[in-house]
């Protein structure tokens, strides 16, 4: 009775490898009194998770040495000593980890909380995804701290991402202008199709500041950024008056994550322009997570938002995938079915 | 008939020098339909006004060559076309310039606005700071943007400055404990008698993200900066969770006007912290003008606040007194006594 694990063999200083992870062969768990047994059907890889291996400090615990690795995941449940839960069900939990088979305590709090997925809403791995943990940042990152308005304009930076491509839609349906960055062209066309109303190819642009400024002739208001970095440069130097810049991710700058982040302070425009810049951490949230994913999945119903997945087959590429998000190559939400 | 001015020579591109502004003599102006004369008693001297002499765009229209200096003043009424106002009456306004006698438009709406003085509160050059654009720009940036809760740390820059002097003390009033940073022991003594709790010389410290930590065990809830520049890097470092940092003035960053200003972007720090960073422009808030100095009169009726004012005789001493506390040489609030 065996469990494939992928456990922590080392803190990467620079950027992870494969060599960051190990994967191991352990024994199959058994559930305790309360807790449950799932075997894995998908695994999600999010840049949150660049933190969790950082050998620094960070808002939440992270994975030591020999530790399995930490990762949202969904599964069939096998075996269950938990009264609402019964063989058959489809579990979702931020606690699975990279392993075949995982044991879950349902009735923990926040974001432990393991969730029942109902496969008449959605395919089960939407629940990593625009269902899930990432369709609760875009609602709750854009709508409470971003706050747009019929006809502000909203930059997304990694418009196609798993976040960027649902915070675009979202604007949209708020009656905003929406302008996504993104670093292909293809990737770039896709968010045109879905409703974005221009877009920014940051690595052939000529001068980024100035092509934000074209697509923005008045100013940003809102700035949705997932990248950091010389995108955030750039796009601070366009706010308009009492812009609100929600900083969700820093994908751009992940792998120097130790080293100080040097860059634009900007503070004579943020006094100039009355600016707020407010960070963002989802699990903040968890208490908005039902109202966020029953809005997104009347959303998804209706045809309103669009969704993209980029999944790679078998466990064994778990590290394989979230390097290439890392990295920026996938396109839409990065996922890996076991 | 008289009027000695003093009028932009030239917009300074590093620091302001006595060479930027060049004293004339014009005619004294006389008051047209709704207007009134006024003749100067005294004039203040504010760190927005370096933002008005800059050659760049700022927020507000900026004083062209051979244009009278902005800048607020307080004079008697020796002319009046306005039926609200009569000969000898106390006039406040932020359009009096830096001129011995100053036509003033009462019915302006806004910044603009002209505001009677009434010495039985206070001596009339408190309209010009604590009674005024001073003591609403720390009431709002602090209760508004700040918002300090009872057990927080507040952390002010220029704590012993015309503002930052009113922030620590409002900040104890709301049950705060209070941090106060400047350049010299002496301000920083007085400001422990008039109620902070702990005070930072940055001059001084060996190491300042170190000595804020020392002083801020918990870390820092709220930063009120009046200084941007190495400070607030050094602040940064030391959010607590959920932090507010108001960005009111960027005194250390003043003569690098028109540079980009680099240094600490802290985008991890903020989403691990969720910290929230916003610009404060007074002139925004100017509706909340009487509430904030009918309660700031009361304070100070009551003993609860004491402010300090650092005087220089004589209209001709005005481009001193600019620039001394430009320099932070001033030790609380500086005007000049025509």
């Amino acid at each position: 009775m065996q469990n494939r694990q992928w456990i922590l063999a080392s803190h990467p200083r620079g950027a992870a490898d494969e060599a960051t992870w190990t994967l191991i062969e352990a024994q199959r768990p058994t559930p305790g009194p309360g807790q449950i047994l799932i075997r894995t059907q998908w695994l999600s890889v999010d840049p949150y998770m660049r933190g969790r291996i950082s050998p620094s400090a960070n808002y939440a615990k992270g994975v030591q040495i020999g530790e399995v690795m930490q990762g949202g995941g969904v599964g069939e449940v096998v075996a269950s000593n938990h009264p609402a839960w019964k063989i058959g069900d489809i579990a979702e939990s931020m606690d699975v980890g990279w392993q075949e088979w995982a044991v879950l305590t349902p009735d923990l709090p926040g974001a432990s909380r393991v969730n029942k997925v109902d496969p008449g809403i959605a395919p089960p791995q939407a629940s990593l995804s625009w269902l899930g943990m990432t369709g609760l940042t875009a609602y709750i990152g854009l709508l409470e701290i971003g706050r747009p308005r019929p006809g502000d304009t909203v930059v997304v930076s990694a418009a196609s991402g798993a976040v960027g491509q649902l915070v675009g839609q979202i604007a949209k349906l708020a009656g905003a202008r929406v302008v996504g960055i993104a670093g292909s062209d293809e990737k770039l066309a896709w968010c045109r199709t879905i409703g974005f109303d221009a877009t920014i190819n940051y690595k052939t642009a000529d001068d980024l500041t100035s092509a934000i400024a074209a697509a923005c002739p008045n100013g940003v208001n809102v700035f949705f950024d997932n990248t950091g970095g010389p995108i955030y440069d750039a796009v601070l130097k366009n706010l308009a008056v009492a812009a609100r810049v929600v900083i969700c991710g820093r994908i751009a700058l992940a792998d120097t994550f130790d080293q100080e982040d040097i860059g634009l302070r900007a503070s004579s425009r943020l006094i100039v322009t009355r600016a707020m810049i407010q960070g963002l951490v989802v699990f903040d949230w968890w208490h908005r997570r039902d109202e966020a994913l029953a809005r997104l999945a009347a959303w998804h119903k209706s045809g309103a938002i669009q969704t993209k997945e980029d999944v790679l087959e078998g466990f064994e590429r778990v590290p394989q995938a979230f390097l290439r998000m890392m990295a920026g190559q996938n396109f839409g939400k990065q996922l890996v079915r076991l």
